[in-house]
């Protein structure tokens, strides 16, 4: 939150270790053991094992390392050896690296503007690289701020090109991470592959309740006391992957389906917040189709 | 909660008036002219219209009126001209009034073990009839508490047979609302339409998600991060009929199902008190498969 | 939330109707009385009395007449008999009348970016005259709404001044109702006086825990496990104002200052949005140091 | 929570090591050599520091070593060593082992009814040595199911007395830890530091507001929109310990103190069983006057 340079300074020699691999003996003892021996100080450890017999095993550690930006690709190089003696997938990076982000929308503007508002008060570690949209709505809100802004129309008869298009402006523009911050429209599966675990969707209801189209009007017509929103990792199977984040909001019988939108909306942007600071702080780890939060 | 003389006399002479009928101008002053003119004073009123433009009304109003206990019958003969007038369906009752309850288990104890805390601290307007169970393990807890407890077995082929016995059990001990607190049986449809609106079933999930058998573990599969119960009435559709109340907690990936279980209980056994005490106070009213929960 | 045609005639012909008084017999008929005579439909109706004995009572009603605009002058007038007969303090209003805000920041602009995106979404039911600070730093997200950004410093030195000026803007801004939204100065009684419970302050803590400043490190300093904000009417006491409303978010060992700092401004801006909202809708009544909230 | 057999197994050959010491490089390589070397796997590992720099270091570690029961001294006479040689505070403890309780309890049984039920269904993991309180009210609820209730009257004449067979029965009942379950009595600073950090409170209110007797009526009178409870350490000072848990619920103008009462002993027993859990599984560090909760 502070930006103060000596800050900055211990961001600049913070690294991250993502590690996953069958459980066995010895995994937290082989880490720690080459992290010493390479000067690192483990300032923050998570560890989680999906069951003691046999289960898979996940960590996550943020260390200390002096002069890291200059050591940096050394100590990966070193961990290689260390990771395959114990079988890990892993994953090590600074953490002042930014990720870069493509937002999509469509009309809607209460998750945008919560985004871009953290981001402008220094809450999401991240570069905003674009806003993509199939309408041009909220564009007046978006290049003010400086940020490309790019109108791609998506009707029946220009998916295919809208897809291409989307596919050569995130590559152009280096996007690690896609959020959909109600963009109303369905991803092809050519870019869930190419951006797997990295396409971030906010379903306005508490999944797996009221999947598909209206939520809140299906909400309305159940009657429910309590209505939700959940951030996923976006899959080939609609509103079906790995949940990130769920919150709720209590309602009653006086709310109709516009009350019920109102008050989503606000559930609607704080899950997303969540789950996007968690993504960018590399705190999520996706196991099958769950996740593994690290927070 | 209190139970000092005075209170008591006090509510001796509170009785409820429930109001559904089509909205129309005109309702309230009829009503509250006919309880000013019997002296009758309006100590609590709360109404609902589902819609501005041609909806459904809902009434409930506490009201006090001196020597209630002896004027009851005459009062009730009164309103009936009023409530014609303005087509209403209507119900008046005395808050003192204890509705009789029938509690049905089967080897789970903590929505029945929490039911008779309340009931035995005086937070629950009623008279426990009767336990009813498939099972004989819960026996030990209520016969102490001088609560008859009946074991009707329900396998396959006693199904008739238990369906019978309970009908009976239920006419005989004049029942009037019954509690599935954990009770893993299906209600048979005979059952469902003789106390419509009167059968209270507490479920395992946040309705509508993850209907039916052992919910935790569909929770556990979907890897939500939110676990929920929900109260509702029973009707002839499993886990569908009209929700009273609804609650959550929150888990994450480190919970196993029996995490799951654990939590989920107290959410339950709160879900369900809330539930059964707004019925016995006549605080919820039925509209289609929703309900109006004047609390 | 809805903004078409046939809504807006609706709240044009809408009113409210606000009673506050001794308890007792005749007021709800007396009131539903007199709206049906005047062709008034009651559309939506809360009352609360503080004691079943002589307690104090309060109702807020709203109604649909016809030509309500051009009636409403002659429909207060016949009101005035009503009320005087009946001992009350009143306020009738229509609803489409919106309140006229001055918004005071300081430098954080987390509540001032909230209030404005739902006044620009529609959520409140108010004119922006002005927003008022004693830093410039906000100014740049504020004039490009076309809303007067007024620089009002407050040093020691200034502070007289700064008030006359204060008072001065509100005046010929024919402000309604003032709102706090992080606005670090003591605000002089004067200025309460003269908008008594119309100036709605968010504390960045749980009241009455961590009253005066640096709320958040307080709370870091206790340890406590969940933080909150209060959004209250300003009186001469600091922090002791009537309470709208509260609300809180869990935090734990792992959070330093800056985090409760960035969980709260979460908390901060959905509670002072809430409160803002039942006060322009004229939910909130005040009854000695509490209020009454008819959500 | 299962009780199956191999689990039991499980948890015999389980063990916990609880560290607490200055921040420095090598404390988890050290300490996960040392469970390696001596043939342990880490099942589970939570850690936290306080400050990057110069900071406090906290370890919780679950593992499993083979015949556990029969190595147990002699490992944790060769930790003593690597203990040394990091400077550490720390405790290692076998999973199986229940900790000791004495509940002491006044005339409200909603605290102690919930733990003895807890209890009974397993999900507390320990013995319950003894019930002691002021007065016989609630002696009828533990003895039935085997537990030993001491009364010992405890008023301003009879304090000291009161203090020293407290001390007697505690020694003599190998009390490891006290839960003060709505116990309305101070407790001497005798009995405060011979069980420093092992005497748990529930206070019924949101703490730090409304420290002191009558919580809720304070409450009340403040007309706060949230009431809350928290579980905390005994210290000297009163309801000034470390705390362990707190929750809070909902209310409004409707409530009188009275309904506070009853909706705060939902919270107060749900957040005192929380605290308890996590005691009993050496779950809660105390660092200063907070507490690190790895749960």
């Amino acid at each position: 939150m502070s930006d103060s340079s000596s800050e900055i300074a211990a961001l600049h020699n913070q690294g991250r270790l993502l590690i996953s691999c069958p459980d066995r003996p010895g995994i937290v003892k082989g880490v720690s053991q080459f992290l010493f021996e390479q000067g690192a100080n483990i300032v923050r450890s998570d560890q989680h094992t999906t069951d003691p017999e046999g289960g898979h095993f996940f960590m996550r550690i943020e260390f200390e390392r002096k002069d890291l930006d200059q050591q940096f690709t050394a100590l990966k190089e070193s961990f290689r050896q260390t990771a395959e003696t114990l079988d890990m997938v892993w994953q090590m990076s600074r953490s002042s690296h930014k990720k870069r982000l493509a937002i999509f929308v469509s009309k809607e503007d209460h998750c945008l503007n919560d985004l871009l508002w953290r981001w402008r008060v220094g809450e999401l570690n991240a570069e905003i690289a674009m806003v993509v949209s199939n309408h041009l709505d909220l564009k007046p809100w978006v290049t003010p701020m400086g940020i490309p802004f790019y109108h791609v129309p998506c009707t029946r008869e220009t998916r295919l090109e809208a897809e291409k298009t989307h596919l050569k402006l995130l590559a152009e523009g280096e996007v690690d991470t896609v959020i959909l911050a109600r963009y109303m429209q369905i991803i092809p599966s050519t870019m869930v592959e190419r951006y797997q675990n990295r396409i971030i969707n906010i379903h306005h209801s508490f999944l797996p309740a009221f999947v598909g189209a209206n939520p809140y009007k299906q909400a309305y017509e159940r009657g429910v006391k309590i209505i939700g929103a959940t951030a996923h990792y976006v899959t080939e199977e609609l509103d079906q992957g790995p949940i990130i984040e769920q919150n709720v909001e209590r309602v009653d019988h006086r709310c109709h389906v516009d009350d019920l939108r109102r008050i989503g909306r606000d559930v609607e942007r704080l899950v997303l917040a969540r789950a996007v600071q968690w993504h960018l702080n590399d705190e999520v780890l996706v196991h099958g189709n769950k996740t593994v939060v690290f927070r």
